[in-house]
């Protein structure tokens, strides 16, 4: 049975980080109504065998489809590596998107000057090389040069991202980029779009566009969802729901940090 | 039964900041064997209910007696506030130690000048108000001025402890901390130590002792062992043993910056 065009769109992530994909869906899709999963019970994913991700992702996928999502956008990078078939296999005809495939895309549309690719995301992005798979399926011959920056997540939760600790550190990370002309930095993270303007600034001598994940995967829903027709037309400002499967302290302040804006209501949702 | 004096000390943390205080026992106490266990498989603690954290700490107890330690060290900060009784009943006439109360007698040695003490840890830690109960049991009287420092343990696990970020980090957390002359800074994380020097210059004008709490554990399993008469005198350098629940990556490069020496094997034991 056809979705409704005022049915919501499912997002979720690990914890609160798939917050800024809520974020640019929000800004690009404005009437759309939103549901949101963050298994902040189990975060960090990254730290967890395939097979544990794999499971928690398609829970989340249940709730959301019983939640009659009419589409299910993964704002997180572990579950996009380690899951993204299997939402898919999961969802039937429900479009399912990902953050690393609209990361990826969006690099991709860069005009190729080096040749080359910069990736930066938390450790266990990185050593998945998850990045480097999905480029290269799509152009083989792309030099890809990628960075772990454990310190950005902890430094985006403590809303350091605008001050002289964020620009060392942002600086230290970054300097071997830098000099690399890089056609895309992609910010392989959710946590890293709030370093955006930083790290934009730091490389603003070498030509290289910054690919905000959250932004381009807001912008693919948007074209999927014109394409079938599924577009929420109703003029009305969309609802969102934010469900959680633990509040930890700081959460909401946390998570209007990510968000960019007051939440009213959080609900818990253990699923397990 | 009692033990031989050649038992092994069993120490144990949630993951690898543990290992500060293997390597202040190693240093206090050179010819003691020694077993080391980190659920590096489940690590944070910090975020987990306290029933959770009691049965992990009971799980790892029961493993490390039948490894036959003649005593039993908490080096994890969460594992103390919330299992330290449990752990001790579970022990019988083994002597139990834990950072917490290490940190606390020590903090109360210092010479009481403006009758203040300050702590610095997780966020988990300085929310659970641990140091407080604690020191407030032995000294009503003291003031307590606590400051969650969350960069410090991603600084640590980065190798970031004797660089300009860190010392940024050190100022901006610590700040507060330099006019009140406090009689003692606890170091309430067991990867503080790593930090030990940068925060002693920071606070070097203020007359505040830093107290590291791996320094303190080994200092009272010392007396305590000597007391019960149960010190290893072999006159030969003590074996060590290093069990974890998982290996992440990087671990041996972790392990070996926190232990500050070479580590020959890393034995896997799940546990659960």
């Amino acid at each position: 049975m056809a979705k409704s065009n005022k049915a919501p769109i499912g997002i979720f992530d690990s914890g609160i980080g798939g917050l800024t994909v809520v974020q640019a869906v929000m800004e690009h899709l404005p009437d759309e109504n939103i549901i949101y999963y963050g298994d902040t019970a189990r975060v960090p994913y990254g730290i967890k065998s395939i097979e544990t991700v794999r499971e928690y992702a398609i829970q989340i996928t249940d709730f959301l489809l019983s939640q009659n999502v009419k589409a299910v956008l993964i704002a997180c990078n572990t579950v996009s590596a380690a899951a993204n078939k299997e939402v898919r296999a999961h969802c039937g005809d429900i479009p399912v998107l990902d953050v690393v495939a609209a990361g990826t895309n969006a690099a991709l549309e860069m005009p190729a000057k080096s040749n080359s690719i910069g990736v930066i995301g938390t450790l266990a992005t990185v050593n998945s090389e998850t990045y480097e798979q999905s480029i290269h399926e799509k152009a083989p011959d792309k030099r890809i040069f990628s960075r772990a920056c454990p310190l950005l997540v902890p430094l985006a939760e403590e809303g350091w991202t605008d001050n002289e600790v964020s620009r060392l550190v942002v600086a230290e990370y970054l300097q071997d980029f830098r000099d690399k002309n890089l056609d895309a930095l992609i910010l392989g993270c959710t946590h890293y779009p709030l370093f955006k303007e930083e790290i934009t600034r730091y490389l603003s001598g070498s030509n290289t566009a910054v690919i905000d994940s959250a932004l381009s995967i807001a912008r693919m829903t948007k074209e999927i969802l014109t394409e079938k027709g599924m577009l929420n037309t109703s003029g009305k400002q969309g609802e969102f729901h934010c469900f959680v499967s633990d509040k930890p302290q700081r959460f909401q302040t946390l998570a209007e940090r990510f968000l960019g804006k007051k939440l009213n209501r959080i609900e818990i949702s253990s699923l397990f």
